[in-house]
Formats: structure tokens, C-alpha cells, sequence
């Protein structure tokens, strides 16, 4: 059994979108990726930090779903690190109303030993220096190890961050910040030049566009299900990073054949992900309901043509 | 041979990218429909109106192409409908300089006798009741209908767009406009109102980002070729129309899983249109370079996963 090392952060989000608003729920990009990556049944831990204020019952949830909670340090008089913002009318974008850092301002993880020895290790949208921290305690290098970061660190921590993206294989971003890091408009260039910076293998997620997966010349594209409704968009890239390593660990394929197939499951989970508030419908959702997604997104990009 | 009818504009545009700019070069929905529509060997009529300032090479160029320009009236002391605009730097946007109505404004559309009994009919975008009283000359109803519309109708002329957009198999619209059309910003939602609104399939374009196909519970999706570069968009969505309807008159199957084919060529031939300015890309086009990418939509979208 493959094991995949998650690292990210577990939080608090207060979430308003135009079908409503909740209280202080559980987020973090660790949490969305665990749940994800749950649904392939291999065997995780995430490495994160959470303050005393962080209720049990949500780390037991996580346990629940094979999801070891040893590496998430607790800080006991200190605060869980806090996010709220506010979807426009469109759901595509939002302001960010709050964020605390708190126990996250002083992270230093520390992978557990029981995942010294990981197979697969996803590194969630942190600070780069958090993420580089992780790879240097692994002494033999995983198999595949996937980067997701965001504009914020572009701006912040640009060195740190081309470091950190150099040592892996698999970056997932989407498309503005794959413009923003490229420096290129078109997102072809953007993935060749990003290929330059290190990874093997560029994921281009594009929201309610779907996502590209670039390696060289081979490029392949994931649409995202078109939808009634999107309701609350908050993890859905996380979610997405979590279906595609998820599927990547449990077949221990890295074949770019194999990465097609995992780009189709992260778009699949993240088209849950976004139709209830928060974690709700990915700590609800069964393994036949994905398979039935599945056969959907078959039917939405499948077609035969004879080539002449 | 299936005989296909195309109304729509024939036109002088003069375009200005951020690669380069040009004099008056021939244009309009019903040239761009018409070259593309030429890749698939049907026997196509053009209806459609220019002044005496239209040169005739253009015309022995459509000829050349097997399209009949005998429905394309010439205003001797009248001047070609104009249009001029400039792109943004994203390409995605861009400001109309120049709209010349010219001959178009007292178009009355003729339908030759050799083309009375078209057996599909593309209503180009035009003026809605330029379109209804194409229809009202052909006797028997074509076996497909096909109309392409825009915001500017919408904005205009809703009635007779309404009364128009009911007697169609098939319409082609952009997201924005099938958000306009139907109130409703989800593009699911928006097909179930247009569909309620007479066609049964309902196309909606999102340019880079693909097309959807929709028919009442069935979605497929045709993605955009990620290209390097586009250089001048003037003219895809046309190009897009022109595909869509050569490929289901050549091969005279209006089932919905020829329709997957007919968007996937739609988008196979726009993803030509736009790597030189104008129409040259299209006037040059071989069937040869048409099934090479064909290979690598293939390559694009199609997975293989065992549903267990």
C-alpha cells in the first residue's frame, strides 16, 4: 500500500457566498487534499499545525477517513489559522476578508516517522520555505511529489518559491498565477517555461474551465462538469490536487497515460467539492457516486472519429 | 451531395492586434462559414450582399472553394458592409472602431432557385428578420437549422430574435450571450431555458476555453487546441459554425453523437482561423493539416478507465 504525505494547511474559513454565509467551519488546503485523496483508500498523513482552540472532533473525522492526524502539531495556547472571505456574484472571484495566521506564523513541521518513508508527497499551498522544510526531513526521494502554491508567494517569497518548485515534479496552479510565474500569456509558452523551472509535469487548473496537464510536447485536458449550481467554490483546487495524487498513490503508476486519468478523477472531486459549504459534501460522499461522475465525464469528452 | 445554404455577411474588416494591423481585407460570418464549411466537399450557396467596391477575386476565390456566390447581391453604386476593430492585449477583448453598414442596412435576402431546396440551412449572424425571411423562401424545411446570433440582437431587436431563434434546430452562441439570452448566469441552466425557447441543441462557445454541446440531458464538451499563439481571433466562431455545420451536411446524420464530432471539427478548423490574420489561414488549408489535428484533439481528450 502506497503511503502519500500531505502537507498544508488545517484552518478555520468563514465563508459568505450569494446562497449564504457560515460561522468559523473547518478548511484548510491539508484538509481538502486528505478528504480527496481518501476516496483511492491509501493510507495519508497530513503535517500541519493547529491551535488549542482546534476542536477534536474534527481531527476525528480525519482519522475516520484513514487519515493520520500524528503529524498536525497542536498548539495549545495558540490559534488555529483563520480565513474568511466573501464569493461575488459570479463565484470566480472573492475578497479575502480576514486572514490570521496565527500558529501557522511559527510552523515548523515535522514529518512523522511513520511517513519518513512516503511513496507520494503532496505539498499544499504554504509558505515555500514549509514546503522545502518537508522535502529536506525525506531522505529517500517519493516517487512523485506535487507542489500547489498561489499568487501570494509570487509576490512574497518569489526565491524560496523557484527553489522549491525546482525539486519537484508536478506543479498545480492556475492559469493567471502559471501567467504571473512564466512571465508568458499563452498557457502553452506559460508550461514550457515553467518545465525550465523544474517540474516534469505542469497542471494548469482553470476553474469552471476545466484543467491542462502539460509534459513536453503531450498536453491533455480535464474539462470540469458543467453545473446547475456552484455553490461554494472554497477548496475546489485543493480538492482537485487531492483526486489527482490520490488516484496517482493508489495505482503507483507515473506514467503520463496514468496522469490523464488523474487529472479526470481531481476534476471529478472537485465538481462535488463546490456543490455545499465548505468540507460538507467531501466528508459525504461515496465511492459510487464518483464512479457515476465518472461515466459522466466519459460521456462529455468521448467521441469516435475515424481518422481518414 | 447534401446542398448547404449560408446567410450572413460578406465583408471589408480592417484588424488591428498586438502582432500587427491591416488595410481592408475580406471578412464576414458567411465567408468565414462558407471557407470552413469548404473543407468537407459539400455543394455550398452563399446569400449575402456587397457593394460595387467588392473586388471580384474574392468571389472567384470563394468559387475556387465550390461555393456558389450566385446568391451574393452586388449594389453596383453601393459599398461593401465595413467593420474595424482593435484587440486587446489578451486577445480575449477588443473595441469596435468602425461599423459601415453600407449595403447591408436594405438587405433583402434572395434565396437562388438552385439552392430553394437546401437541406441544411446556416442563418449566419445577422439582422433576426434577414434570417426569418430566409427561411419563409425555402419550402420544405431543411433537414438542419442552424443559427448563430450575437449580443447586439439581444440588445436591439429581441422580438424578432425571439420569434427567429423559435424556428431553429440549433443555435450558436457565446457564454455571455447565453447568459443574456437566458437570464441565467449557470450555462446548464441558460441551455434549459434556450432549449424551451425552440432549439434542441444548443451550442454555447467559450472560445479558448472550448464549447459546449448541449440536448436536453445530454452535455459534451469540445476543448479549444492550446495553442501557442493566436494572432488574430476575428472570424472563429464563425469558423467554429462553418465546421460544425460542413461536417453534418457532408455526413447527413443529424444523431447527437455525429453532433460530438461536428463541434469537435468546429473547434478543430477555429483553432486554424486564428493563427493569421483575416481569412488567409482558412483560404490555405488542407485536409491533410484538418486530419493531423484531428489526431491531436484526440490526444487532448480521450482516457481510457475501467468503471468498476
Amino acid at each position: 500500500m502506497a503511503k502519500l504525505l500531505i502537507v498544508g494547511t488545517v484552518a478555520f474559513d468563514a465563508i459568505e457566498t450569494p446562497f449564504g454565509k457560515t460561522d468559523k467551519i473547518l478548511g484548510g488546503a491539508a484538509t481538502y487534499i486528505g478528504l480527496s485523496a481518501s476516496q483511492f483508500g491509501v493510507e495519508s498523513g497530513i503535517v500541519s499545525v493547529v491551535g488549542g482552540d482546534f476542536p477534536e472532533e474534527y481531527l476525528k473525522m480525519l482519522n475516520s477517513k484513514n487519515i493520520d492526524t500524528s503529524g498536525i502539531e497542536i498548539i495549545e495556547n495558540g490559534k488555529t489559522f483563520f480565513w474568511s472571505g466573501k464569493y461575488h456574484n459570479d463565484l470566480n472571484t472573492r475578497d479575502t476578508l480576514t486572514t490570521d495566521l496565527n500558529v501557522l506564523a511559527d510552523f515548523n513541521p515535522v514529518v512523522p516517522k511513520n511517513f519518513i518513508d512516503c511513496d507520494f508527497l503532496m505539498l499544499g499551498n504554504l509558505h515555500p520555505s514549509v514546503q522545502m522544510a518537508v522535502i529536506e526531513q525525506i531522505p529517500v526521494r517519493p516517487k512523485l511529489v506535487v507542489l500547489d502554491t498561489m499568487n501570494f508567494w509570487m509576490d512574497n517569497t518569489w526565491d524560496e518559491l523557484i527553489k522549491v518548485i525546482n525539486k519537484v515534479d508536478v506543479i498545480t496552479i492556475n492559469d493567471e498565477e502559471a501567467r504571473q510565474l512564466s512571465g508568458e500569456y499563452s498557457l502553452v509558452r506559460a508550461a514550457q517555461k515553467i518545465h525550465k523551472m523544474g517540474p516534469n509535469y505542469v497542471v494548469i487548473k482553470k476553474g469552471e474551465h476545466g484543467a491542462l496537464l502539460f509534459n513536453g510536447e503531450n498536453v491533455f485536458f480535464a474539462p470540469a462538469l458543467p453545473l446547475e449550481e456552484v455553490f461554494d467554490p472554497t477548496g475546489a483546487g485543493d480538492t482537485f490536487a487531492g483526486g489527482f495524487i490520490g488516484y496517482m498513490a493508489s495505482t503507483h503508476d507515473i506514467s503520463f497515460n496514468n496522469m490523464k486519468r488523474a487529472v479526470i478523477f481531481g476534476s471529478n472531486l472537485a465538481s462535488f467539492c463546490v456543490e455545499k459549504f465548505g468540507t460538507e459534501r467531501m466528508e459525504n460522499l461515496s465511492k459510487v457516486e464518483v464512479q457515476n461522475r465518472l461515466q459522466q465525464f466519459k460521456q462529455l469528452t468521448q467521441f469516435e472519429i475515424e481518422l481518414s
